[in-house]
């Protein structure tokens, strides 16, 4: 099955080529795409009407009969497929337990102009992230949380490395991604009356005592070095976890979701204060 | 300094046999003790009044003034000191930056049936988990939410594991752990009157709603299959982290941090309602 798409066998063929490219933050960036592996982020990615530009299959691992019908479906609405031999495919994917199927996609972002928060809207901004699979948590925990989009305010947060499209489970097709820098981000929360909640072991405020006008964006910064002390000023509020016994922090990603969760929750609740 | 330490520099010598052991399951079983790595993780021990047996260091790497200080006051409290070649040391730690300082700990635990619950306490309970950094980061959250021990209800899931310890950041050190069967927990839980709040994806409650007696132990499951229907069935009350978006679920670490300070927060409140 499938044995119709054509064979690319040879390490040096160049569509081999430009499909390894897009394991580096270079290749992508020329690109404007990204790869993603396995039946359950393809699947997701069709849900959320991604653009699909190529679909890799190896047919020695793609035994799943779902993931056999979404290639041929994909096929049948004109999506080109080419097939890797085992060896090449492993090369491409690293994955531990590659299931066969891969596809280029388009990277989909919005510009900040062209963004208008809805009324009650929660949104996140990440100042900068330590580690590509700590973004892809965040992302997952955010469409989670219910957030509308996300802010990358560093150009050096990849959200298309493989390891946060792994991480993120999908949740990167569903959300909104805002590239921008710092001030672009302040003059649109300014212009649009959102309340900038910065996250910070020294926030002012027990996280669970915030109660802010919405929508509001909750701003996160890197695992070991928090938000920038530019951003810290530029929040309207700043809160904190308090912390019990000896420990001085959680884990990044545990804090972020504490923090997302909760504002989601209390702005669910507005309708009944 | 600390060059008046015995040096052991060969492989064979059985003083760094048995520490090597202790990198596994079985010799930590065997010897009931464990090793740390760190300056910090050090401190922290001291600090919990832990019970500490040697320390090993290798004197190329550990330059940290706080870490030498801490490692003479040791030695006169009468800890037995030994050294180590830099080669012998990486062999031991396996830490990508090793500070030159490691102690062999008593494991210490409590036993079941000398346990009584604070009259408002939480507590966790941690059925299994699928990999020992998981266990770690459950460690460093239960104590930074404020939780007085951890039920570890499997013996598969061990504290000990260096990647555990590590990841705890020394939170190992202040938690009450409590190894037992399900069945002794289930009667423990009875006998003290304690609420057993079990947390699934398929939970009956909004987390949020959730209001229950105190004390109280929030039980979870493994990353991947979550809690068994046995310890659904004991469960008094069964939670949910409601998801939005295409999200099934969120990265286990997260979900547990989310319900550990939600429920951390409720007991704190307790008093003004």
């Amino acid at each position: 099955m499938h044995e119709k798409y054509p064979l690319v066998s040879n390490p040096r063929d160049p569509r081999f080529h430009s499909l390894l490219n897009l394991k580096g933050h270079g290749g992508r960036s020329r690109t404007g795409t990204y790869l993603i592996e396995g039946i359950r982020h393809l699947a997701r990615a069709v849900e959320r009407n991604c653009s699909i530009l190529q679909i890799i299959v190896d047919t020695s691992v793609l035994s799943n009969v779902f993931g056999q019908k979404l290639v041929r479906r994909l096929r049948q609405t004109g999506v080109p497929a080419i097939r890797l031999t085992p060896e090449l495919y492993r090369e491409l994917t690293m994955a531990n337990e590659p299931q066969g199927v891969c596809a280029e996609l388009r990277q989909q972002t919005l510009a900040i102009g062209d963004l208008k928060p809805g009324r009650d809207s929660l949104w996140l901004a990440v100042e900068s992230v330590d580690l590509p699979g700590n973004l892809g948590t965040i992302l997952r925990t955010a469409e989670a949380a219910g957030a509308a989009g996300i802010f990358l305010l560093e150009r050096s947060s990849d959200p298309w490395d493989p390891v946060c499209v792994r991480a993120s489970m999908g949740s990167l097709f569903g959300l909104r991604l805002v590239p921008c820098t710092m001030a672009e981000f302040v003059s649109w929360a300014r212009k649009h009356r959102v309340t900038i909640v910065g996250s910070s072991p020294r926030g002012l405020l027990n996280f669970k005592a915030l109660r802010c006008r919405w929508p509001a964006v909750l701003l996160v910064g890197s695992e070991r070095q928090g938000l920038s002390p530019q951003l810290m000023e530029h929040s309207h509020l700043t809160v904190r976890i308090p912390m019990h016994g000896g420990c001085d922090s959680v884990n990044a990603a545990v804090a972020r979701g504490v923090l997302l969760f909760e504002m989601a929750s209390q702005r669910e609740q507005r309708g009944w204060g």
